[in-house]
């Protein structure tokens, strides 16, 4: 803290001071509203517009693209058609100050106020800064993107993980998201090296710009958007798997960006001479990614896992669920950052063990009214950001736009998606027994989005050139990829390009998983996932799930025959009600042969008893609910069949389908 | 804004003055999040024992008292337990400045950093100052609670008023609201005066304190708390006028109090001696309290019916209607902020009026997500103000505890609201056919606890001595009311003093209001509302409903026949379908006995093709729907005669009521 105090002289404040300073304080809260509420007429427009043209069945931008142009709109107007007068108030009194600290406390005439650092404005002289103030009045701190907008995105994002295809196939995703963002972000990062080397060679650059700058500005939009991609594919309806692969990345995609540019950030200053390379200051980068993310990834499952488990034994009031809820995802965002990790990152973990574990635990309405919350703050948190990238664009003074960094920065992200995607697909092909097709490989090339996750990286720090030549041209990358390959018209294009891809419906979570009698299913799903993987699932199913809700199988089933009394008082009595549903979200990946007759042969009983239809026992012969004039009986008996075709149609790369059983995915909803 | 610049010459940051800053800001982001985290920690405990409480069967406490004794814990652990290392970080170097400015322009070598006023800290030297940084930082802006918490607390209040008992009883409330909260300000700032005088007479206080600061701690201590009288009145299920008189008193209190208070702090500088009596300032005073609070009013109104025109001529999907809700009555509170008038004033009546009108044009589900959102909204933020009262009483620095003081503003309070209701009730029982009777009176009295504005409104300056000392004295005012009056056991309390209070269920706003062929029902209601109300129903049914909502009669019934296709073309189609229902929850203050039979008998053919149930026609003869078969048709008959019943049980006081009635109310849900 700064104390800026010479009169320690204690003169009482005449009222006219205190006049002065609230009607300054006053005026300044007002300026703040009309900032706000220039966002949330944006907004309001925004909705109204995307609701005029959904009336007229007019869709030829996606709802981020309208906001972004509506800010853009704002933004010219701030810029060119509202003058402010100068502000005759402004005093400028010597004062010497050698650093800069968080707090400020300022002595006047004995009376302390205390100033919080917003942040530094700019290079230049005082003057010029003073001319743009109302432009600046409308920058918000970068931190709130990172504080209050980014959270509920992230968390929404990976609360509507499509958990059962996300884990299945989390190998390949883990590949995309780890290996390929480091590939793209050195990628993009050794070219924009070039290219500035180049610049600096014709004399184009204006100020500093180092290999670390370049590696940062990689790391930043190496980062894609889930949102634009869950808005493309949900039109596309491809299948499910590719679909989770594309989404899953675009997801973690994120985390990694995040918490690369951060240990990037951390590498600077290193050494004495911070911008070349070094081997131990390289380490010591690496040692910081590795303990952040593993840091923000194990708070977030805790808390995750402790939200599940408060929901295990409490049934509240429906909005006291909710509110939990709100109130234990949020206090993992600021529990991360208050313990130096990535809140962001953090709450994206919470939210994926959210979905999986705690989602079970809600009442049927509980859960509604969650996902309407998240859904809703998720719309609003994006729809400002888009917002404020359109207004940006003119409203930040310190736009450095460089014809050919920003040209060489177009060619390194395309180039660096591409040394993304197509060497790493060849390699998990190797892999893979469902095969990542070349025309998908193409789609996961140009749905690459960048979206408010690289805004948010590369307004966050705007002090230097370097930093602002950056963020001028990430914001035209953003722009680009979200107006032209995020607008209306590209899955129409990707399926006239693409024709071939196998098109499934990719809207519910709980699809088609029955054990079956022939194991070819089960084996092929077995085939996917690496080992470790399963024994997770496993484990997962088996211990984790019945510990922490009420579905899943009763302990009694799963623990060795010892641990008997520990898991009857372990059990929740919902259990043994829930374990004869097939349509357990998971419940093929985690069994294997043996236990899979162990336990259902048990439990056929009992579920007939609770007249749970469709299940299965242990010989492999599905038993039929009810008695002949049960009227579900046929159904249930023809869904079944046609959940068979469909877990076939998840795979149908490896062995080409039977055309007529691909007419029937419609049908799938029900399980 | 204020520039602290001398060194003007541009040396280029180091990386190591960089490297300071940016650990200095991250160390402060840190301390806010782990604070930040504190409140949600509380909130989450809180939400845990209430259902804990629940689970129990226990209730001796309101929620909010809970909120404020974990509050109180935490604040009590701060204060002793924790010892924060001195900061070795902090420089006092010497600098003369002259004002205190919103925002503070700071050169360090160069490089230029915006500070943002956070407020006067306290008066005394820096070191004290310094000492209690820990503390210090537990605490918010003031401001945080005025626009962020209180907003939607009082939106919430606004838009669960029980509107048709409210407009019933309007005349009563607003004399209550308006005439009782200026009486007891007068009394209370009159009898703190006397206070005040005589502690300096015996030289027991520390300041100064003028009679300016006793009728501002007027204002503030006169503003009731909706919330706890919500929670006694729905345990004691008293009749739903007098909980309309309590409730509606108990919002429009606040608005009132708000206003009055910022009139009074605008009276203090206005001549060069500014604490003594001068008319002409208090007609100025008078004055703002006019402007500020039609202002407020006719902004509040306005976006409310833009909300519903809106809303009538857009469909949305789901979670649009919601957000545009969400942002449209978040721009009401920030464009009356912007234009200077009072933004949680516009936000009540803007509550009102949403859910007067727009509430009507949702689907049924968007009507339940908006209320579960305001519901959780509401929730979180009222109990992080009572967790944060609670805290305060330990963690804030300036508490001035005056016992002299304290037993007088208790005194005073209580005489206050004695002044306010007694002499009032008499009053308004002169002009009412539904008299107060005197043990309802003394239930108000009683229930006029002290909550969220109270605690808000002295918090927000805190910088005076007597301010200090009005804020520690609200605090105590605000627990012993929340903890005594708001306890469990207040309403047996209740019950067992006033045993021969009318009860009657409070859930439902739909109740009991049909057009029956004697008018004697129609005639008392209209009795009980003076005749511009009477005016304003008949103008609000007859055109302002049809015209804003989907509900109401159609345009074409009320106009004159001269308007005959402007109103054909303004009338929604879905309006046609409305009319016959009987449930529309004003209708009973709306109409007059020529226009109902004229508008129902031209209805009733149409309404029977749409199988709505229960239309009257003119003759004042109930159309049974549907032939004889329809298993509805005997029910729907008997509960038109529970409602009429209803209707009469909701006016015990006037005529007695036949004993045998009064056993149905339970059945009154329906409608």
């Amino acid at each position: 803290m700064l104390l800026l105090n010479n009169h320690l002289t204690l003169t009482s404040g005449t009222a006219m001071d205190n006049t002065a300073t609230e009607r300054m304080a006053e005026e300044s809260h007002r300026q703040d509203s009309a900032n706000l509420l220039i966002f949330i007429m944006l907004l309001t427009l925004t909705i109204l517009t995307i609701w005029l043209f959904k009336h007229r069945r007019f869709r030829f931008i996606h709802e981020t693209g309208l906001a972004m142009i509506y800010g853009l709109l704002v933004g010219v107007i701030l810029r060119f058609g509202v003058h402010v007068p100068q502000n005759m108030n402004n005093v400028i009194p010597s004062c010497a100050v050698n650093a800069s600290t968080a707090t400020l406390l300022v002595n006047v005439n004995g009376r302390f106020f205390e100033y919080i650092l917003k942040g530094e404005v700019s290079r230049g002289n005082g003057h010029q800064v003073q001319d743009d103030e109302m432009l600046r009045k409308v920058t918000f701190d970068p931190e709130v993107f990172f504080n209050i907008l980014l959270p509920p995105i992230i968390f929404h994002a990976g609360y509507s993980l499509k958990r059962r295809h996300f884990f299945r196939n989390i190998g390949s995703i883990l590949t995309y998201a780890f290996v390929g963002t480091v590939i793209s972000c050195l990628v993009i990062g050794s070219i924009m090296y070039g290219v500035v080397t180049f610049m600096k060679a014709v004399g184009q650059l204006g100020g500093d710009f180092f290999f670390t700058d370049c590696l940062l500005f990689g790391a930043i939009v190496s980062a894609t958007d889930p949102v634009t991609v869950l808005a493309i594919f949900n039109e596309l309806k491809v299948d499910v798997d590719l679909y989770a692969l594309l989404f899953g990345e675009s997801v973690l995609n994120d985390a990694v960006a995040i918490v690369l540019s951060s240990s990037i950030a951390a590498y600077q200053p290193a050494g004495d001479n911070s911008h070349s390379f070094e081997a131990l200051a390289m380490l010591k980068s690496f040692g910081v990614f590795l303990a952040v993310f593993s840091g923000s990834f194990l708070l977030g499952v805790a808390t995750g896992v402790m939200t599940a488990f408060i929901s295990f034994i409490v049934k509240h009031r429906c909005y006291d669920t909710t509110a939990l809820f709100f109130l234990m995802s949020w206090s993992t965002f600021l529990l991360a950052e208050a313990c130096g990790f990535t809140g962001v990152v953090a709450v994206l973990f919470c939210g994926i063990t959210q979905a999986h574990y705690t989602y079970n635990n809600l009442s049927p309405e509980s859960q509604e009214r969650t996902k309407q919350l998240f859904e809703l703050l998720n719309f609003l948190a994006e729809n400002f950001i888009f917002s404020y990238m359109g207004l940006t664009l003119f409203s930040f003074q310190s736009h450095v736009f460089n014809p050919l960094f920003i040209i060489g920065a177009f060619v390194a992200v395309f180039l660096g998606r591409a040394a993304n995607i197509y060497p790493l697909s060849f390699l998990i092909n190797l892999g893979r027994k469902h095969k990542i097709r070349s025309n998908f490989q193409h789609v996961m090339m140009f749905a690459g989005l960048r979206g408010a996750m690289t805004f948010a990286l590369s307004i966050r720090d705007t002090a230097t050139y370097a930093r602002q030549m950056m963020f001028s041209t990430t914001l035209l990358i953003v722009f680009f990829t979200v107006w032209i390959c995020g607008g209306g018209t590209t899955p129409m294009w990707f399926n006239t390009c693409f024709v071939s891809l196998p098109r499934v419906g990719v809207d519910s979570d709980q699809d088609s998983s029955v054990v079956l009698a022939d194991g070819s299913q089960r084996r092929s799903t077995k085939h996917e996932s690496a080992w470790p993987f399963r024994m997770w699932y496993n484990f997962d199913h088996n211990y984790v799930k019945p510990l922490l809700t009420h579905s899943g199988p009763p302990l009694t089933a799963t623990m060795p025959a010892c641990c008997g009394p520990l898991a009857r008082c372990l059990t929740s009595p919902q259990a043994y009600e829930n374990e004869g549903r097939l349509h357990d979200d998971d419940i093929d990946l985690i069994l294997n042969d043996a236990n899979a007759s162990s336990m259902y042969a048990d439990v056929t009983v009992r579920t007939d008893a609770f007249g749970v239809h469709g299940a299965t026992d242990g010989s492999g012969a599905r038993a039929a609910p009810g008695g002949p004039e049960d009227p579900d009986r046929e159904l249930a008996l023809g869904e079944n069949e046609l959940v068979i075709r469909g877990t076939r149609l998840v795979l149908p790369l490896e062995d080409p389908v039977d055309p007529g059983q691909a007419t029937s995915p419609s049908r799938r909803h029900r399980f």
